[in-house]
């Protein structure tokens, strides 16, 4: 039923999550991340382990945790691990000629961003779609704002220059994250941006909680391709 | 049953109170902070509002919103205020010849930072212990952060210097905000302390959702004495 072109960026996804899976070292603490590429992840990990890979994981949503225990693989939480030693995600967006990313489309920034700080490696796994020219050029930046008073912090992202929009589900309500907080979409202005300068604005907001902006974070990208990978390297 | 010391200290509190509450004026819409010299300013409001005041007005806190609506003040929210002419709160400590300020030991930091920036003016109502020489010499800043994690954020918190420790309760369970965050008590290193710098770096931290510094944010602070009061005022 799927058109050929969906089949294609499968595909993609699941040779990038592959190649992010075969990363992963017996006797590791990793991270797991939310979307449709960690998704295909964790169902590699979970096969890997099923062979006998030792792994303990931490899961970034409440999605992906239900996801890795379907797959039997440990799953432990930070207060037994207090470093990862690799974490494997998606990314709705990479700049290209950067490692910078937008994360947090699928409403799981804050949980992804706090397993990314406590991870010694940061894997992200993508198909050629979420390459683009400049962040937030054609989708808004998820922004986690706190529930109270969110009305004020939104006008505060929009005094800052953001366009700001407050995500709400179908039926209309606010979309609420894992952890209770609010997402606001926020616009990224595309005419002298700058990423480090935009991600200080934001999280010195008063009410925000965190963004999706994820700099200086990703040690490698990796995007799948038509028949092959290719491996994006931080220089470090 | 109060020892004289108290009895002086809550005298003392009574003056700031009323003196902050007789600054508000007919029309305006109003934050109601959240403490012991919150509480009294509730208190003195109820009265002028059972004397023909009408405000409008926000609480900081569940409990000030429970004070306020015993003393029949209405209450409103921010989907019906979009700004506040006056917030009046207390505070932990006060820096001498600053109006910087430490608030949060009551464990109200977030929403009192979200309610202060809706305000055109915040003011402060202290009893004279809360002078201090220096902002966190005697006391650590309360600084609240997300609970998914929060092992690790207070790693980092250490890596930037602060000395951090997470807020129990008296049955040893983490100490759990109105907002469903944890609270850490960070250190404040004395030496060479810069409140501006701490408050960057402490906010720029991944997991913290705000911190008790609030630096440039009140207009006037009244400090009630045995037999007056003393205000300081903001150069603007």
């Amino acid at each position: 039923m799927s058109s050929p072109e969906s089949n294609s960026t499968d595909a993609a996804k699941r040779r990038a999550a592959v190649w992010a899976a075969a990363q992963i070292e017996d006797g590791m603490a990793v991270g797991l991340g939310t979307g449709s590429t960690s998704a295909l992840v964790i169902e590699e990990v979970g096969r890997r382990v099923a062979e006998g890979l030792r792994i303990k994981a931490i899961a970034t949503s409440e999605a992906s945790q239900k996801l890795a225990l379907e797959w039997k693989i440990p799953m432990s939480d930070f207060a037994h691990l207090p470093q990862l030693d690799m974490t494997i995600d998606g990314a709705d967006e990479v700049q290209e000629g950067t490692l910078y990313l937008i994360k947090g489309h699928g409403g799981a920034l804050l949980r992804e961003k706090i397993v990314a700080m406590a991870s010694k490696k940061l894997i992200i796994a993508v198909d050629p779609r979420k390459l683009v020219k400049t962040l937030g050029a054609v989708f808004a930046l998820p922004v986690e704002v706190v529930p109270f008073g969110y009305e004020t912090t939104i006008r505060r992202l929009e005094d800052l220059g953001f366009e700001s929009e407050l995500r709400v589900t179908d039926e209309g309500k606010p979309y609420v994250t894992d952890g209770q907080h609010y997402i606001v979409h926020c616009k990224l202005p595309q005419v002298g941006f700058d990423a480090y300068e935009a991600a200080a604005k934001l999280k010195g907001t008063v009410g925000v909680v965190e963004h999706g902006l994820f700099l200086g974070m990703a040690s490698k990208v990796v995007i799948g391709g038509l028949e092959g990978i290719e491996v994006l390297e931080a220089a470090r």
